[in-house]
């Protein structure tokens, strides 16, 4: 079977766990978010595509879900030292060694594609780990900037706005402020990464993973080629919710979900994805009550326990969304 | 009083910070040697600058007399993990920072004399640090190649021969094999780095360390406007002998002196530097019959001892410098 997963960090890092353990067979593509990706200190720093190259591989730190095990920080200390920031971004002294290996690959004219490729096959996911673009994608969000004036033209009283890379709203500001928007700058002169397509083309079942819905599947769709390709693939596409009762089972979806006009409900983000795209949704049991709704919106759901407490839990979820792809074959 | 010195790696470090002691009220400008510089992992790596500023800054690996003090490999550890290499060159994680910043600033467009200033910012080293250019010299070495084809018309039985970095030679191969031929590659069309010939023309005394005649003072002398600078200086110019007895102090000084055709003797050096550019010169005193040698080729000589045991004993060296220098001025 050939399994396609449309991947962000954390939470399809740890999903991909349990499909792997449920699926052992079967031939997976991971379709990585490359959105999030940063450029500190000269360096190329792809955070999701290493948090599932991470945890697939058994690198990755797991309690915090990112970054490396055993870590050591003597080389972020002394970029401090020499006043060299940002400060806020957590990279450990292993983690950068991948970022100094990506980075003179792609000096040296290899596209990130062939570089993932690479740093691969020292992990050994046991997944095909693409990134879903060659092309530069920066996912930059909306703030107010109370230190800046209001553009000409705009209402009385509105402040002034910025936008901010992705990863200063989520990991320096925590999210704390509100997202007016989230747009993924470079994505429409983007084209997906050698492979994508096909592997979509090819493929028997398309999962999204509990990851961000805006942010992580939500940039990789903003790809052009690859939203027309998964409604095209004419096989199931199944989701696993990322809200469990009103919140986000970890991280901050719900709030890059208001900025897209999303409710931050398990049946909102299915009718966000929508009918023309998505074949089957599961919801947490604690959202039973939100099955019909979502299949009134056109989309077959069933409600299962929804947590990542362990990679047999993981394993049970991942199975519940094989078996809903085929009940949607049928 | 102005001291201009001109600076190869540990032996040039360490005679500074004697010098500092000795002259605590001088005004130091350091020319250092950028001929050992080499990319790794993307990274430039200036071994002489950093062992000059690691070394008068306080952050040295004392012992090892270069790299810095606590350091970690981590790094290192990954990037073989990677199968990136090379292997044979110790980076460790402190000093992997440092060239971290510097290649970002680089890659920013800034000269090196400017990231130079930029790193000393930190490091405080108590004198004025300039490489000795702006732009790239790479010393190489030739020496012979067994696995190669000799070229066309080479002499019958005469082995092929290839130029390798300077750093694949000193580090790697350990000088262990003859060095046929050094090579400052670039150095035809290089330019003194802003405030080198100024340092110079402004200097009272310009001073020659231990350091290595050919692969560090030579290569600083190698830039084009540098020896005529120190010749037409008109102050006293002296040196201090790498080679006690006949060999180096330390490192394998010999090894390159060999390719340019000097002898290893403290006198040799003193003749190889020439009466034109060098007005008094330092030997050990187990080289006190070697004096009137060196005098009889037109530079003032003395013997005193020459071992940098210690700051203190390192100190009294700079002090007879200091004198003889002011011998010669009268």
């Amino acid at each position: 079977m050939r399994i396609v997963v449309l991947a962000g960090g954390i939470g399809g890092a740890r999903f991909l766990r349990g499909l792997k353990s449920a699926a052992p067979d079967a031939d997976i593509t991971v379709i990585g978010n490359t959105g999030d990706d940063i450029h500190l200190f000269g360096l190329k720093v792809c955070p999701d595509l290493d948090t599932v190259m991470y945890t697939l591989g058994g690198g990755i730190h797991e309690d915090q879900g990112w970054g490396r095990a055993d870590e050591t920080f003597a080389v972020k200390e002394e970029l401090a030292a020499y006043g060299v920031g940002p400060e806020w971004f957590g990279l450990g002294d292993r983690d950068f060694a991948t970022h100094i290996v990506r980075t003179q690959m792609i000096g040296a004219g290899y596209p990130l594609s062939a570089v993932t490729e690479a740093l691969c096959a020292r992990w050994q996911p046991g997944v095909r780990l693409l990134p879903m673009t060659d092309d530069r994608i920066e996912t930059h969000v909306l703030i107010d900037d109370p230190a800046g004036q209001a553009a000409e033209g705009a209402a009385e009283g509105r402040p002034a706005r910025k936008a901010v890379h992705f990863q200063e709203y989520w990991v320096r500001l925590r999210a704390s402020v509100p997202a007016h928007a989230v747009v993924p700058v470079g994505a429409d002169q983007a084209k997906p990464a050698p492979g994508v397509l096909e592997a979509i083309a090819g493929a028997d079942v398309i999962v999204f993973p509990p990851s961000n819905p805006v942010v992580s599947i939500g940039t990789i769709l903003a790809v052009p080629g690859v939203r027309e390709a998964i409604a095209d693939a004419g096989v199931p596409v199944v989701g696993l919710s990322p809200i469990v009762g009103d919140a986000p089972v970890r991280g901050m979806a719900d709030k890059v979900l208001a900025a897209v006009g999303v409710e931050s409900t398990a049946a909102a983000v299915a009718r966000h994805y929508g009918s023309g795209l998505l074949d089957g949704w599961l919801v947490d049991t604690v959202d039973a009550a939100t099955v019909d709704e979502v299949e009134a919106a056109g989309i077959r759901c069933r409600a299962v326990p929804l947590m990542m407490t362990d990679i047999e839990a993981t394993a049970r979820m991942a199975a519940e969304a094989l078996k809903l792809a085929e009940e949607v074959r049928a």
